[in-house]
């Protein structure tokens, strides 16, 4: 089972012109059907380029993400992935709090067998912070390779 | 048991001029027996020049490909896989459906105990998308490396 | 359950004007209501600028610490966690001893459903010492990813 | 001839409670007396949190970025640096005109011996772009390190 | 000087619905005026996607492809440059010629102030080829960073 | 219990001139009592200086090969083990069929408690190869570190 | 519980002028009281500047050797353990022994709860080898992170 | 200038079965007109395949050879090259001899501008032998990129 | 000419119970007779345990320190210049002025024919500052390789 | 012009029974008669398995030293060298007396056209010390390769 015309029906900004969405509660993370339901594949988005703010000083802060699930029945729309994650542009969040919300958030839009974010924060104070969560254990027999981001070194 | 000149015997490509595939369904993959039925090794093959096509906008996709197989009754002859994997050059697919799709048609061929696929897409929008299939668990007592391709890292 | 105003209240430091503190037992740990309450997700701290002095000799020691736990009620406050490891500036410990040491701290003001440090220390004598430590056994289904930090390799 | 309390006088950035300029005319850069003035040597700035908007699309840029400069009678503060590269958040500029505009601004504020600016944008179109910029040769006798910023590798 | 609208009149691809050229000849490379006109800064593309054919066999060649050049009056609008370079796609050519030829169309296209090309193709029969060149000496004066992509070192 | 001259007598090649064998059949494997028998320890050979030839085309193969294994009675003389593998360099074998050979003569002569392979193929038309082989799960409570090669990543 | 004076009473060798012993029986190796006694963490030593004789020809041999062991009652004095490794320098013994013994007088000394060695020894023949024992299953709850040695690549 | 079919005419090996040539004498290498006479490019070869013998020992050396060169009106025709190479497989020679000849061989034939190698040997001894040699200075304005092997580090 | 014991006669630090200076202005550099005056040898210094106080907030400052000079008479001893290291511990000054002078005080107390300073301090407000520094260009025919620190990356 | 039988005779190592030399005086360099007289090529040796003693203290120290030379009439016997880098293994020198004596005594009895030794020093007091030696500007249009030994990094 492929990904069919029917299936991007819809879809409100997959090749479309769109216009960047003020913060998360505005932006729309949209959906497609799984093209290989029954299968318990794993999907990772790389995102490099995430920044939102500090809600204390608002000064920015800047993370790389590393986002993994297993579908269930939907997978997300990258384009709406790429969005939603820019709409914290100006948005004021804990380290914390902001990881485990983009997480939270997919899984309440794709309802997948499971999920997991790992959030390497810029370094603050000279102490770099990152959050890992998951949504529990993987479903027996799927395989999720390490994610791997080098740890933070300093100088030298 | 080793590999004999019978095992080869009835390969079309193998050793031959050949023509590249149009689409992946013209791509024939050949297989040749296991040398060593009844012992599970693992074989792994490195795709890092994979192209296809974006099947919305026509522009081309790229992925680094690894591919891992524990062969049951037989192995893929690999000039076959070659010019399979080169087939989809002109062939439209999203990446979560190509990456699947290039395994299943593997294991209808092969029937191995076992296989995986990892796909490392090139960036689009700024964000890589990596698929991971495979089969289910596998095999008791066999040995699989884990494939550690390094993540995209943006710049700096 | 994100952060709130008044999670951050009582807090003596964050934002402030702060006193470095001179040594561990005068600084002041301070923590906030864990965001995600009821998530078992990890933090992630990585402190490459620690310093203290031998105890037998008063010559400085340096370390690159990482520090991985997760929550409970309570997340630590990142300013006070800063000043805190700064305290053993003027400190003298052993390796092991202090390595050990940070993590009790950590765990008496936090109650974390798990706690591990990681303490690389800079080799004495050619040869480095490190020290791991964790609280026992992580939750069920939480992820906690390898901490990967380069061995001491010496030269060439 | 070292820094003195003077030199920091008349800053109105350093050590106060700022906010984030809207927009780069808006930012001030600040400068104090070059502490070993008559000594060619070379700063380096580098600055992996940079982003940007494109003038175009509206979209975000990112880039890393790095300075060299020889200071003349001027180095720039540093926390007025952060806040003037912060200020093209919102900021729309095309990669080549922003980095080099960077660089002059610059040159307006310190009129130093001699500068050089190196932009190592995210990529567009799996196409990143960079863009290196100097003042000219530097003065005879300066050591200049290379900038050595590793180039894009796509994946694998 | 930077890049006005009017700069922008006259582009025949950028934000507009394209479709892939066919091959080199039917391309179209457009370009803008330089934002910096009268600075002979550096621009560097880094182009992992390129893929030809092999002008005897018609085996798809891969290549990553890195351009340096310094604009006199134009700089390359970067969407043509991508849609020149995905061109090659279908077209035949040695790695000698193809890599020098892309650079010639480019030279006469800008006639920038210099340029060179860095192409360092996939391996074929166990030995990689890499061709440079450039148009002669940089101007004095102009910082032009190693390209510095890692050697080819087979396996281990 | 180490070793003792006792353990070298009757060895044939240890420091003895000795010459090149011709092919793996007329290669002799030797072997010595394990110096600490009832210890279950590995030990691991790295061979990046492996070549055979290639059975249809006659054509040289290289690979770079890793062997663990945990000794029973006896350790391999490594200048045998050294012969023996250049024994392969004009001998013709496929991939697969050649590492699990060397596996199975070393499983034969050393009779091990375990035993694993990881050849590691230089790649042909684009794609290497690697082959993992192990005789099943190794014993209990005995440390076996992750081999590490690096994958094959193309250029770039 | 941390470590106090009267730990250290009775040290023949820290803090104190000593002579290099000759060979390992000879040497030393010391031990002061665990000072987190009923904490289960792990201490590792990473030293490359290890060198031995051949047993047979009498030239040196080099190694890089980490060592990771979980304290009981004791941990190992530091200076002591690098004087007993130094005792090894005109010390001849085959690479599998000479490591699986270094372990076990760790072992006898310091009755550890769990101990193992890696040993990492410069290629001879072109093969180097590495050796690799534990004492068996390490306690339950422990966290020991891989030693994470490079492999042996040869050249290139 | 480009490559046309007559470039091609009168060579014996590209697209023809072939033997391999037994020795370094009977090895014809060819050459092709370079397709851009009057540009003097730079065309790099990556050999990371090599292999010859010892003139003393017999037993197989390994090197990882990197040539450059700037063709004049010939370039050399690969398969031919792969095929030189290939013919010191059962050829003795020094590492200085070795490398420096097939510099030789190579400006013989194709009467280069200018032409260097670099010969990265495996380590005999545990000390590994590199060779650097070319024509001399390379002609003004050709840019050719340092070739940048790691070099040898032993263990750890 | 090689040192003899004369000329470590006078040292009041080398192989003596030191204390450790309070601060750069109490600390003693010394010196012994150059063992080959007459050769213009480099000698560098790698301090990656560097760490000072910020002036204005009397919070600790870290950076890696690398010290190439060449003698003229004399060569700094090496215990000393530990001492006069460790001795910025509670010592004030901001990262420009700090680097600058550490290489003064060495130019005074060597009179060395050249000296080099490359100070590389960890990020403060995002962005590390690197300071680079020499005495103005090394006599002619003297070989001084690059430092090579990598440069900061932040995360990813 | 190669190497002919002639130009090994009189070799008192190469090829025979050796026995390790006591210290650098007993050492015996030898040569051969340089194979391609009239080239200006370079030889590097990559020792990383260098070991002397501390003059003061007797401890070991270790170094990984790097040799570059371009041969006038001869070229050292590797195996001589070998033997000769063994016979400091009991001999006391200071880091930068030691690794220039090593030059000297091989311009002494190469004569070489030119000569070069980097010298990378383990740490000692937690600062390595690398010295750098040449004997003057190379001859003019010789090839001569960074050694590029990576800096040491202390941790993290
Ligand atoms: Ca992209
Ligand atoms: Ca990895
Ligand atoms: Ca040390
Ligand atoms: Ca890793
Ligand atoms: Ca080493
Ligand atoms: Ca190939
Ligand atoms: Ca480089
Ligand atoms: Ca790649
Ligand atoms: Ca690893
Ligand atoms: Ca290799
Ligand atoms: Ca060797
Ligand atoms: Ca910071
Ligand atoms: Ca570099
Ligand atoms: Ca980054
Ligand atoms: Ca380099
Ligand atoms: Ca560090």
């Amino acid at each position: 089972m492929t990904t069919s015309e029917n299936d991007l029906a819809g879809l409100s900004q997959l090749g479309r012109h769109t216009v960047q969405p003020d913060n998360p509660e505005t932006a729309t993370l949209e959906k497609v059907p799984s093209p290989h339901r029954g299968r318990d594949y794993v999907v990772r988005f790389t995102a490099p380029e995430f920044t939102s703010l500090c809600p204390v000083t608002g000064q920015p802060d800047f993370a790389h993400i590393v986002i993994d699930y297993i579908p269930d029945e939907w997978i997300v729309e990258s384009k709406s992935l790429k969005l939603y994650l820019t709409s914290f542009r100006n948005h004021g969040a804990f380290h914390e709090d902001c990881s485990v919300s983009i997480a939270t958030r997919l899984v309440e839009v794709l309802n997948p067998k499971w999920l997991r974010i790992g959030a390497y924060w810029y370094p603050r104070g000279g102490i770099p912070i990152d959050v890992f969560w998951q949504t529990g254990n993987a479903p027996e027999g799927v395989w999720i390779p390490a994610q791997d981001v080098p740890g933070y070194r300093g100088r030298g």
